[in-house]
């Protein structure tokens, strides 16, 4: 960092030792189960922390923008799937990596997205590899299994030397609070996988890579027949949507945005602090939860979480620190200038908010730079 | 821009004639109530927005962080109020800057400020204005009018010179879709701080800087009497949450996300696009006013609207566009690459998850550039 003495709240603050029992927790059941994981590297943005999820350096990775594609690839990573559906326009700087030494795969669920990937790598003389995208569960993009349009679009993309396979993304796990419901929606995205593989298979297709994954659906598989590679992104921190629905505890959460208090409230029960939604991002993903954490959980800086205590309400700079409705806990005496550290409901979308991570190391605090944006 | 051939999606576009429009509006307004305006650079972050709104470059503005402070006084500006809580660990940062040419006045609601504010100041042998908060609306920060401590405050800080006024923010206004409400909230703010200021008049002390301001109040206040200046922020680019309570029209809001068509789901009635929350933000600020906007509205790239369709929902890099609820009209065809404008909820946070503006300069397009962080 510039200048350690002078760190300023709001900031967040990086466990290594949690993160990297967050990690060797979900690779240890990959080994059980005897599939590759490809971490998606939305969450930490940071080639300091991928680096220690994958020791090795090159790969495999899932990216979410052509950002972290680029930058991924300039720190020496080679094996990518960008798992958004690509539209032509990107092609130029897909093309770019695959130029390189890397394979970028791209995503696609329609014949014009097919065509225009086919059409592009031969006017470019290279390989674009594509997978399609198959919906599982409901919630976002893909073609329902089944779906004719997944042989015509394999046709189109095998004529070139193009199909890498299928991939898929359980969404609806994270409304699973019940440990039944999320071992029943990663078998669900298996049999979906399968189910699609074989479709291509009978039409005389290959399907080399049949990739699946969220953090619960990874987490609560049991059998991972037939699937060749795990997708999983917020485990590396965890946050209180996944604590939510009992995919990991709030103990094991690895990021907190470090507050300074700023004021009281004492009529309204209120603590202001200097993390506001700026800091603590606008997500507020434990609202249509069993608990609702409001906009995160307040812990003292040893991590230990203050009774009851949520940041109830933000400004752009201002936290509110109040009780839970109806909580018989006692509010923390928290003077002007004490910090405090708040654990977020979404680690994607909290970590996004900073550049960087701060990080002790020894006695010391190192910076992880992360990178936003396109 | 690095490369404007080269613009990939989402981007954040600026028109600069409806800023100019916006900005000239409420100058306008203020010219007529006779009080001048100090513009809220939390918004806009960004230096070549800010000397449109400030031709003469040197303030005065307020600012939501140190870091926006230390920004605008490399670029010239001298007249600065930090506009959130003060906290003793950030006095340094408030120190280096006071003593170049500028004047950046903190904010503080507690004798234990008041007093860390002195004795630093005393020790740096360098004068730090201060402004006592006063809450106006139960909304957020500040003591109440009438409160004892506002006289102690104001002792302990004029003592060694440092009392420079008294600042509030009337954020309850921004539930107020009514006319007659705003101007209200208006007025209420105004005799509150007309109010303390007599408190501190009557207790011998001196209240130069009378500080009111919010969007709407800045904009429907009919009469200013008593006050020496105007805040407010978001009104440069305006937003659907300031339309919804009729502070705007949806035409006059001068930023959108551009959004590239990447799918679509006939069989739902979605059209997905590469603009989820990263883009967007998570705010919602329109959910509990009387039209919920989604994660925003959709418009063609000439800006106009399509009817009912918004931003239903979204991943972190995706974007579900649908047709409101109960809606009879017809989902427009959008074929997979074409552009899209989103207008944000909340000019604020979308403008904060980008690193600055597309904006059209003749024929061509120049790239501003914006501070985010601490």
């Amino acid at each position: 960092m510039n200048n350690l003495a002078d760190l300023t709240t709001p900031y967040l603050l990086l466990d290594p030792e949690k993160m990297r029992a967050n990690c060797e927790r979900l690779q240890a059941h990959m080994n059980k189960l005897g599939v590759p994981l490809r971490p998606h590297v939305k969450t930490a943005k940071s080639v300091d922390i991928v680096r220690r999820m994958i020791p090795a350096g090159r790969g495999p990775i899932t990216v979410s923008t052509l950002k972290e594609a680029e930058y991924f690839a300039e720190h020496g990573f080679t094996d990518m799937t960008y798992a958004v559906g690509i539209s032509p326009d990107k092609l130029p700087r897909v093309a770019r990596l695959n130029r390189a030494e890397v394979t970028l795969r791209v995503l696609l669920d329609s014949k014009a997205q097919a065509e225009a990937v086919v059409a592009f790598a031969k006017m470019e003389r290279l390989s674009i590899p594509a997978l399609i995208e198959i919906d599982c569960d409901g919630e976002r993009a893909g073609l329902q299994p089944g779906d004719d349009k997944i042989v015509e679009i394999g046709r189109i993309l095998h004529e070139n030397n193009q199909l890498a396979g299928i991939l898929m993304h359980a969404g609806g796990s994270y409304h699973c609070p019940d440990k039944a419901a999320k071992q029943a929606a990663a078998e669900h995205e298996r049999m979906t996988a399968v189910a699609v593989k074989q479709q291509l298979l009978d039409a005389g297709l290959p399907c080399e890579i049949v990739s699946v994954g969220s953090t619960p659906t990874a987490h609560f598989a049991k059998d991972l027949t037939g699937i060749t590679e795990m997708r999983a992104g917020v485990y590396v921190f965890h946050d209180l949507v996944m604590a939510g629905i009992h995919v990991c505890s709030t103990d094991d959460i690895a990021i907190s945005v470090v507050a300074t208090v700023i004021g009281h409230r004492p009529d309204k029960g209120w603590i202001m602090t200097d993390a506001g939604w700026m800091a603590l991002s606008r997500d507020r993903g434990t609202a249509k939860q069993e608990v609702d954490q409001g906009y995160g959980l307040v812990c003292a800086m040893d991590g230990t979480p203050y009774p009851d205590l949520i940041v109830a309400n933000t400004s752009q700079e201002h936290g509110v620190l109040a009780l839970r409705k109806g909580s018989k806990a006692k509010l923390p005496e928290l003077r002007v200038g004490s910090k405090v550290r708040i654990l977020p409901n979404h680690a994607c979308a909290t970590a996004s908010q900073f550049q960087g991570y701060v990080v002790p190391d020894g006695d010391e605090l190192v910076f992880w730079p992360r990178i936003n944006g396109w």
